[in-house]
């Protein structure tokens, strides 16, 4: 029955016994956490072969170059040509990085902040205002990034196609709008694929700024953990085609393939804004680590040999996912106070509350020993306007530890909209 | 005989014979480098420890922390204490990097301009003038650094003990006067130890600016090819007992112990401005690549072991500086157009041509093959007012290249110097 159809004695009766069930789960003194998207010891069991790839100088030389020199600023040829092939773009447009893409990002933003992009008339630090388009939910340290150089962030609504390309549209108009984050497959954390329709507008915008910095973080590109690998466009060539050759930066990386620590990360672009880019990087670097470079693409080969490795980590993380909605289904859904997505990739399931129950089921779920990302840190500035998403992150615990999670987090829910109703 | 005591007639018989040698040369085709501090072949190979130091799951577990996941952001405790050790500071002091010191380097001075630094009154990119103390001749990346953000250079001059601290201390009376590059220790390219008074001064400084930074690059901390390890001082230490707890930030690589191109590096200051900088950093990474952080410190252990494996890189560098220096001894001494220094450690020979010979010898090396870090690199704005400071690196060709390549140097030297004299 669900709680809205219920009478002030029934929402009583039901407060009292998920009150006893909380206290009884409190006493357990459980320390778990679905806080980050963290993969599981056992996905990265999946990949010792990356510490062994290379353990001879023999091993280290590669297409006339001793990977254990400085060197490549832009990276190994061999990299650049593997996550070209991942991405759909040319090995001349893709950056190698270290082990972080949101290093990548930090940077890409800090360069327009410092000296300006290709396209900017002055770098952004001499602006008075420097606007972004923030899709929400969304990624928390997208948002910081944006946050801590000082913009202000412009909240657009997701849809299940996307973010919502009107808005979108019409805010690209103001030419203190300087560019928007994008996670396009599996985003986070809602798990959403932007439809064709929805990535075509984008590269097809017509923003004011001449700089406008579309920051495409495609985190999750190859990360199906249900069915088959998903094909995506080649943003790249998609912003070429509209006439927006410059327009977009497009970010990568092992992070969730071999080790988030230790992994490879990629930076693609116009070859025009590589070239630029790497004028300001040689400032800063002779390269990033290119005997990790060589390291991954010895050990991950190419595009379906990727493949099939993430068929092995979608062999772990789909029972935890499986768990998560599940348990969702049978405890949440009959009693109609939120909703969530289901999603086939990505790292997360996003949990849609009735209005103004996040952070009151968050805390009780730390009371009761369950770390979760913060309420709000899915909309910009940490505020979510109607207090009501929650991010799930199943990967990190096992199962068995998850199924216990989740089960404090569905009575917490629970406790929390009782007290709502209650209170009304 | 000393060219500027020929006359004429045995200064164009000279020539003519120099001429010839030249030509001889350049028949040859040569191909060789000089031109950047990059370790040797045989010096990488000596190191092939630290690619099989990690090779097992178990192996990247340490103190708590699975290396290869999410995490740490300051870097492994381990790796911490272990730069800690190396440079005489504390592990909490420390901030563990990716593989290039010059990447935090950049990063700590992008910071100032868009943050500011814990003492700035504001970001740097909202001041009219910043001017940066570059005691030269030095290293031109750092000075590639200050050029990129707009800084006004002030050339200091490097005397025997470091830079002239007279004119610091009077320069820093400039409120616009932000900060200094310093290589403290076997500085970058005459091999200078700044003595301990030079030190001392230097830790004593009472800059105008409130956000004075101290850029102490120690690169070559532990790099002695001739002689025993020379101790120094904690630069950290000195400037809190001197006053100035948050002036100095430190940084030091492994970069020419293991892989120049797969290192780990380190930042080190204040308690006070590493959290400072950690609220920053933590915005752009959520850690550097630590599987490496733990690689190198299976492998170099600890300050003892380490100088044990540098003593094994001398044994590689001494012979090569030893060519050098006994061709320019042999060579250049008795014609008095030359001086240069005889350095004890790190990568470089510095040699002060007559004024005006610089550009001209190196012009000549290249037309026979013989690439060498281009003539003015060593000053601000890559202009060496007296054009005379040539940079050779021996470290990278074997010795029997590097013979070939500095008997080319010397012939272009004698070369440039005959027709400067003959045309006067």
């Amino acid at each position: 029955m669900e709680y809205s159809s219920m009478n002030k004695a029934q929402l009583q009766a039901e407060y009292d016994a998920v009150a006893k069930d909380f206290e009884a789960l409190k006493a357990k003194g459980l320390k778990l956490d679905m806080s980050r998207g963290k993969p599981s010891k056992a996905q990265l069991d999946l990949v010792s072969g990356v510490l062994t790839a290379l353990t001879t100088p023999e091993e280290c030389a590669v297409e006339g170059t001793d990977a254990r020199n400085y060197g490549e600023l832009a990276g190994l040829p061999c990299a650049r040509r593997y996550f070209a092939e991942i991405l759909g773009c040319k090995p001349e447009e893709c950056f190698m990085g270290g082990n972080a893409s949101l290093t990548l990002m930090y940077d890409t933003i800090s360069k327009a902040y410092t000296h300006g992009l290709l396209h900017s008339e002055k770098p952004w630090a001499k602006l008075d205002k420097v606007k972004f388009l923030c899709p929400a939910p969304g990624y928390d340290r997208h948002f910081k990034i944006s946050q801590s150089f000082g913009m202000e962030m412009i909240t657009i609504e997701m849809t299940e196609n996307g973010p919502d390309m009107d808005a979108v549209e019409e805010a690209v108009k103001d030419p203190a709008v300087k560019g928007m984050w994008c996670v396009p497959k599996y985003s986070n954390p809602e798990g959403v694929i932007y439809s064709d329709e929805t990535i075509r507008r984008i590269a097809a915008l017509k923003p004011a700024a001449p700089d406008f910095l579309l920051m495409w973080d495609n985190a999750y590109c190859i990360h199906e953990f249900d069915g088959d690998f998903v094909p995506f466009p080649d943003i790249i060539s998609l912003c070429r085609e509209a006439g927006n050759p410059d327009m977009v930066f497009e970010y990568a990386s092992t992070s969730k393939v071999t080790f988030p620590g230790a992994g490879i990360s990629v930076m693609a672009s116009s070859v025009d804004n590589i070239k630029y880019m790497l004028g300001l990087l040689g400032i800063q670097t002779i390269s990033y680590d290119k005997v990790n470079q060589l390291r991954h693409v010895r050990f991950l080969k190419d595009k379906a040999t990727t493949l099939e490795l993430m068929k092995k980590h979608a062999a772990i993380m789909k029972p935890k996912f499986d768990a998560v909605v599940s348990a969702l289904d049978k405890e949440i859904a009959p009693l109609g106070i939120a909703q969530w997505k289901r999603p086939k990739g990505g790292y997360f399931v996003s949990v849609d509350t009735m209005d103004g129950l996040a952070k009151r089921t968050l805390a009780l779920c730390k009371e009761v020993g369950v770390v979760m990302t913060g309420a709000g840190a899915t909309f910009p500035y940490g505020v979510d306007p109607r207090d009501r998403n929650i991010r799930i992150a199943p990967s990190l615990p096992p199962v068995e530890e998850l199924e216990q999670a989740i089960a404090v987090f569905c009575t917490c829910l629970k406790l929390a909209a009782l007290e709502k109703l209650l209170a009304a």
